[in-house]
C-alpha cells in the first residue's frame, strides 16, 4: 500500500471517503466489544475446570505432608505446591512463598510493607519523596501501585531488548530511587523479552539505595503461544554472580494458567527477603487458601504439567494473536500511519499509532462500541508523552467478533490519520 | 474443698505430695497435646465438606447475576455472598465487602491503609506516635498488628460487660488515640459479650481524632454453644443515633463456620468507609476468589442456613466446653486459686490463676507435654501485669485428649499455688 504521506490530494479525499463510510457503517451495527482487559476467553477457563475435582471428599483434603488443608496452618505455602513453582521458576522451594489468587495483592502488599517497615531500611515514608523507575509502556496496575501510595514515577523507555539500561543506570546514585517494576517475558503490552544482557545489566545495578528492590513481575514466565518462545535468563542467577539476590523480588501466578479469579499467586526471593516477607505475613495472615494450593498442586503436578496444559491455552489463544496481525498487516502495512509487535507470548499486541492521536484512535472505536484499555493507561500517570500507544488485549473475544474488532480499530486509526491531512 | 490459704501445713505438705505425685505421673506419660490455638477439630471440619460439591463442571460457574466467577472481576464480592452477610450482620448489602480466606488479613489492611494513606486524614505515620485502645485480655493477633506497625498499645481492662469505658472515655481527647480493638460477642479469650449499654456507649464516643476507628472484630456472630446465647447490639444500628457510622467498622468470616484455612471473609461499614476502602481495594486487587464465594453462597444460602449449621458444630463443641468447666469445678472449685468464665460461645475459656504465676503454669504444662497459648499472650506486647491470665482453647483435640489435658492444667495450676506456700 502506499504511504499516506506520499498520496496526493485527490487519493487522500478518496481514502478519507471511503474510510468514512466504512467507519460510518460499524457505528450503524452498535456493537459491543470489549477488549480492555487481558482476560482470557470462556474455552480458556474451561481448560481448567477439572481442577476442582481434584479436592473433594472423595479425593480428601490432606497434602503429601498430612496436613489438612482446610485448617488453619502452612503460612508460606503447601510444600508441593512450593515445589511446583520452585521448578517452573528454576529456584529453591525455600525461597518460595505461595500466595491467595493475586500476585497483585503480593506486589502491592511488598510496596506497603516497604512504605511502612522499609526493606532493611528506614520505611520508605519516613525516608522523603521516594521514585520508581517505570520502564513504559507497562502494566497499568503497577502505576497505580505507586500512584496509591504517593511514589513518584520515572518513565523508562522501553527498548527492543527491554527497558534503556542507560538510562537506569543514570538514576543509581539517587538514595530516593527505591526500586522499578518489571514484567520481563512477553512485557505488558509490548510482548518483550529481556535480553539476557538486558537480564544481566539489571543484576549488576549498584543502586545507592540499599533498599532499592525489583518487582519482576513474571507473570507471562510459560505463556508460550508458538514454537519459537522466547527465552528468559534466570534473574537469581545473573544476581548470584553479582551477590545482588537481596535487589529482585520475583512474582508470578496462575491467573492465566488456570482461573483469573481464583487462582493461586507466588513469590520468589533472596533467604532474606523470604524471612522479612514471611515476618510480616505472620502477622497478616494466618495461612493462605491451602486447599486451592493443593488443587493446582495435584491438577497439574509438575512443570511439565503446566507446560502440556499452556500448550492447551496457546491452541486457543495463537489464532486470536493471528487474526489481530493479520488485521494489522493487512489494512495498516505500507501506510506509515502505525507500527506493532508480533510477540511470541503474553497476552498483549501494541500499537503505536504515528500518523495520528492515539486518543482520537479511542474516541472513534468508541464511539463505534468498541472498548479498548484507555488510551495512556499504558503510561505513569496516564500519559503517554506521544499520545500514541494502543494496547491490543486479543484473548477474552471469539475470533469472529476479535475481526471485527480489529476491523473497527484499523478503521479508526486510518480515519484518525486522514482527519490530520 | 478447702481453699488453699485456709488449710494447715500439714494438710498443705499432704496435698503437695498428692498433686507432685499426680504431676509427675503425667510427666512419665510423655504426653503430646495441642490447646493453643483456636483450631477447629476434624470433626467440625467434615461438617463442611459438601461445600467443594456446590460449584463443579456439573454445577456450572455462574453466579446469579451471570458472573463466570473464574474470571477476572467484581471487586467488593459476589452479590449472593454480600446479600447472605449482611442479612447475617444485619446490615444492607452495599455495605458489605465479601474478601478472601482471611478476616485478619482484611484487618491488617485497613489498618496498613490508615497508617499510609489516612482515614479521611493525613496518614496515620505521618501524625507521629499513634495509640490504639486494647481491651485486655484480648486477641494476640490483634495486638501483633499494632506491634507490626508501632502503634502503641494501651490496655483496657475488661470487665464482666465488656472494656472499662471510663477508661475509654478518659482517652477520647488525645489526638493520637487513633483506635480499638474489639470482639464484641464471645470476646477471645473471656467469652464476654458486650452489653447494650456498653455498645452504647462506643457509639457515642466523641474522639478528638476525627481519623479514630473502631476494629469491629465480630468474629463469633453465630457462635453460640448452647440454647441460651448472648445477643449483641448491633453497633451500626446504635452509631445511627449518634451519626458515628464512620467511626466503625466491622469483620467477620466463616473461618470457624466452614473452613478456617479456606473461608471467606466479610467487611461491614459505613458508605463512607465502603467507599475509601473500594478506592485501596482497586489498586490491590482485582477481584478475590468468586469461585469460593459462590460456593458459600450456594451452600448456606442464608442467615437460616448458616444458623442451622452452626448447631451442628455447637453439638461437637459444647462437650468440649463441658469438659472443660467440669475439670475446673471439680479440681479447682473451692481452693481459692483460680477463678474462670463459663462462655455461652465462641472459643475459649479463660483461666485466671490468682494463687500462683500464671508462667509458672504454663512451665509445668509444658514440660508435662500440653501447649498452651504463651502465657502473656492475651495481654498487648505479651505482658500481663498480674501474670495471672490462662486462654484454654479446648476445640482442637478430641474429648477423651482434652479431660487428660484438663486434669494436666488442673494439676499444674495445683501444684504452681502449691510450690508458693
Amino acid at each position: 500500500m502506499k504511504p499516506y504521506s506520499l498520496m496526493s490530494a485527490q487519493e487522500l479525499a478518496a481514502e478519507k471517503s471511503a474510510v468514512s463510510a466504512k467507519y460510518a457503517d460499524f457505528k450503524s451495527q452498535n456493537l459491543k466489544i470489549d477488549m480492555s482487559r487481558g482476560k482470557p476467553g470462556a474455552d480458556q477457563l474451561e481448560l481448567s475446570s477439572a481442577i476442582l475435582e481434584t479436592v473433594t471428599e472423595k479425593t480428601g483434603f490432606r497434602a503429601l505432608d498430612n496436613t489438612d488443608t482446610r485448617n488453619y496452618g502452612v503460612l508460606g505455602g503447601l510444600p508441593e505446591c512450593k515445589r511446583l513453582f520452585a521448578e517452573i521458576l528454576d529456584v529453591k522451594p525455600e525461597n518460595i512463598i505461595v500466595g491467595g489468587n493475586s500476585s497483585l495483592s503480593l506486589m502491592f502488599d511488598y510496596i506497603s510493607q516497604c512504605m511502612t517497615t522499609g526493606a532493611g531500611s528506614k520505611p520508605w515514608m519516613m525516608q522523603g519523596n521516594v521514585k520508581f523507575l517505570c520502564p513504559a509502556p507497562g502494566y497499568d496496575r503497577h502505576f497505580s501501585i505507586c500512584e496509591h501510595f504517593g511514589i513518584e514515577m520515572i518513565p523508562v523507555p522501553m527498548l527492543a531488548d527491554g527497558p534503556d539500561m542507560d538510562v537506569i543506570e543514570s538514576y543509581m546514585n539517587d538514595t530516593l530511587v527505591k526500586g522499578m517494576f518489571c514484567v520481563p517475558k512477553y512485557s505488558n503490552p509490548q510482548g518483550i523479552t529481556y535480553s539476557d544482557a538486558t537480564v544481566r545489566r539489571i543484576a549488576a545495578l549498584k543502586p545507592a539505595a540499599k533498599d532499592f528492590r525489583i518487582i519482576w513481575d513474571n507473570a507471562y514466565c510459560v505463556h508460550d503461544i508458538n514454537d519459537t518462545p522466547d527465552k528468559l535468563l534466570n534473574i537469581f542467577e545473573a544476581c548470584e554472580e553479582r551477590g545482588s539476590e537481596d535487589m529482585v523480588i520475583e512474582f508470578t501466578s496462575t491467573s492465566k494458567i488456570s482461573f483469573p479469579g481464583a487462582g493461586v499467586s507466588v513469590i520468589a526471593a533472596s533467604e532474606n527477603n523470604i524471612k522479612a516477607i514471611t515476618e510480616r505475613l505472620f502477622v497478616q495472615i494466618i495461612s493462605y487458601d491451602k486447599i486451592n494450593q493443593l488443587r493446582h498442586a495435584r491438577y497439574f503436578k509438575d512443570a511439565d504439567g503446566i507446560k502440556a496444559h499452556m500448550k492447551l491455552h496457546a491452541s486457543i489463544i495463537k489464532p486470536k494473536f493471528d487474526a489481530v496481525t493479520d488485521a494489522l498487516n493487512n489494512q495498516l502495512a505500507g501506510l506509515d500511519i502505525a507500527s506493532w509487535n508480533v510477540p511470541n507470548g503474553g497476552y498483549f499486541v501494541s500499537l503505536d499509532v504515528t500518523g495520528a492521536a492515539a486518543s482520537r484512535v479511542g474516541e472513534l472505536c468508541k464511539d463505534a462500541g468498541l472498548k479498548l484499555t484507555q488510551v495512556g493507561a499504558t503510561y505513569p500517570y496516564g500519559n503517554d508523552p506521544h499520545d500514541r500507544n494502543i494496547r491490543i488485549a486479543p484473548t477474552f473475544p471469539p475470533v469472529d467478533e476479535l475481526k471485527i474488532a480489529m476491523d473497527v480499530l484499523c478503521t479508526a486509526v486510518k480515519l484518525a490519520a486522514l482527519e490530520k491531512f
